[in-house]
């Protein structure tokens, strides 16, 4: 590149944040106080990391940011914002202009698409993959292998607008797919399957395909057939690796070794 | 704070624009000519305000930038642009990133959530609140107290493309759920509301949930009971206060002084 | 305006950038090597134009940025990314806070609105319109005089998690209505429409109104009567011109000429 990405210009960081080694931080970014950011990490430009809590703007002089960490290995995209109180695993990547909340707990190797949404005070597992848009609201529970679309919404309040908030669970391995909608306290269960443009109003079992508004089970996942293999496809990660644990290796033999 | 969230770098204020008293202006934003902020108000950092409008590029030289007003006590976060000829109320509390065009009438203590799209021409009674990523089309108009979740659209084009253009309108303290949409020109009583997914193509009475696509009456929503309390819920604000005038007073209380 | 709207600061363009005559360019833009820039064109405030691709990350030091081709008389709005390695004809005008990914080759006369996510690796013909927060996915095909509104997605994976890929083909002149989902691979004939909140899960015949979830043909647009006029609107551009190169002749005139 003649034209160089990383000048360091009008970047600001704070005196107490811990920048680990080999660390990139793109221009015009600001890394507030107290975020930790692991090694070998890149944080493109025009990104704020540890933006301070609304109670800042209460009391400025009283205001003391909490601790966030970005794990080592991880590369946040340009534009992007991050709120202090968040931690983040190792090998994050991010899309484009997303934003993060405060109390956002993040596994390793986890994945948040462009222009994401997440209202924090919610847990996501290991390798946890969002596409563009995907909104999650306050008090969402991920687990780890879940897949969620674009414009996926999680929403938290069953009767709106009130002051009880409830979000949805989804269990390890399961896909959400474009544009559903899961309405506030659902249980999605283990290798589901979400059909797009759906509205899950009651707990999905295992394995179960759902679609519709309200969204109904179809068939169970281990039925649907491929169309170009004429093959089953799900439990998917018996035929999907990429970027997984197990690639190159073989699901059910790194199955083995989680035991 | 160690690191100032407000530095006054790189910010650009037209010396027509009038600024009260104790505003403060986050780093990297422009206020454009014309524009008045109200006391108090705070303009966090990358914003543009006043941004001129598309006959502008067409004869720069000619151009003169119509009035924008940001009312007092307001929050508008970074990345947000809002273009001229516009007027706020006062206390204006806003995400990140919201995009929000010429013509653009709102009340007073009205949120315009993160990514929210209001493309202009619009008017927004008091205490409106638009969660993240809600699109408000071209003549819309939105009443007092109703509530908007995240990707709701509003559209107005019955036969696309045409020149035909006709808002929705939506009466007092009305909700519409997550990922609705309202076809052109359909009108929303008051107290009623709008189940997710759903797509209104008929006018919807005062009192009514709607529900599917198309949305059609459930029932009427003094008959929904609250899973937790197992009490009617609605009209909400006998049971919901949080930021509303009516706070710790009670709604039939604050509503015998409006007349 | 007294507050200039380009002043220069911050900007950055790579030697290796081919600007053409009477190019505006933002402040805080950037033109990373290898941009083509049309003359007459205007770019905004705080863009990035010719984004490294990921490979960039991989190996800073051998990376070599691929073509990108912005045509004449074009009109990006600020905030936005356009990657590397892509090709836009003339009279390019978008919203703000676009992100169009490598590989997205576009016709003239196109329209990208604001907060559209085209993911890349996708073709457009001449004169479509993308209405705010459009998402295309990779491997998509879209015609001439095709108008896609706010928050349709194209989507591209049939089984998910899984490596095939087959993105949606819309011919000319088709209308795709709000928060529609196309599903991967399906087919839209030419002048057709599908309504809004549908999810189309199989091909589109020409001159089709489908709706629903999952979308159902309805009628022949050619039967749609606009409620206005009580005259049919479709085929629209016998009804419809702003913009389009029949404007103020006649679409049968145009169109002999094209012969």
């Amino acid at each position: 590149m003649q034209l160089e990405k990383f000048t360091g210009a009008n970047v600001r960081i704070s005196p107490t944040a811990k920048i680990g080694k080999n660390v990139k931080i793109g221009d015009n970014t600001i890394v507030y106080d107290n975020v930790e950011i692991g090694d070998n990490t890149i944080i493109c430009n025009d990104c704020v990391i540890g933006e301070p809590l609304n109670s800042y703007y209460a009391s400025p002089e009283a205001y003391e940011n909490p601790k966030t960490v970005i794990g080592a290995n991880s590369l946040i995209r340009s534009h992007s914002i991050i709120y202090a109180d968040c931690i983040f695993g190792e090998g994050l990547q991010t899309g484009h202009r997303i934003t993060v909340r405060e109390k956002t707990i993040m596994g390793d190797h986890c994945c948040i698409g462009t222009l994401n949404d997440i209202q924090g005070y919610s847990t996501f597992g290991n390798y946890v993959r969002m596409h563009s848009n995907v909104h999650i609201g306050q008090h969402s529970t991920i687990g780890n292998f879940v897949f969620i679309y674009p414009f996926v919404v999680f929403t938290n309040d069953p009767t709106p607008p009130s002051n009880k908030i409830i979000g949805p669970t989804v269990q390890d391995y399961s896909q959400i797919a474009t544009s559903s909608v899961l309405l506030p306290g659902v249980k999605i269960g283990k290798h589901s399957l979400v059909g797009a443009c759906s509205s899950v109003t009651k707990d999905v079992e295992d394995y179960a395909l759902v679609v519709g508004v309200p969204a109904k089970k179809i068939k169970d996942v281990r039925e649907i057939i491929n169309r170009e293999t004429k093959q089953p496809h799900y439990p998917w990660p018996l035929r999907f690796d990429r970027g997984m644990p197990w690639e190159g290796i073989d699901y059910n033999e790194w199955l083995k070794g989680q035991k």
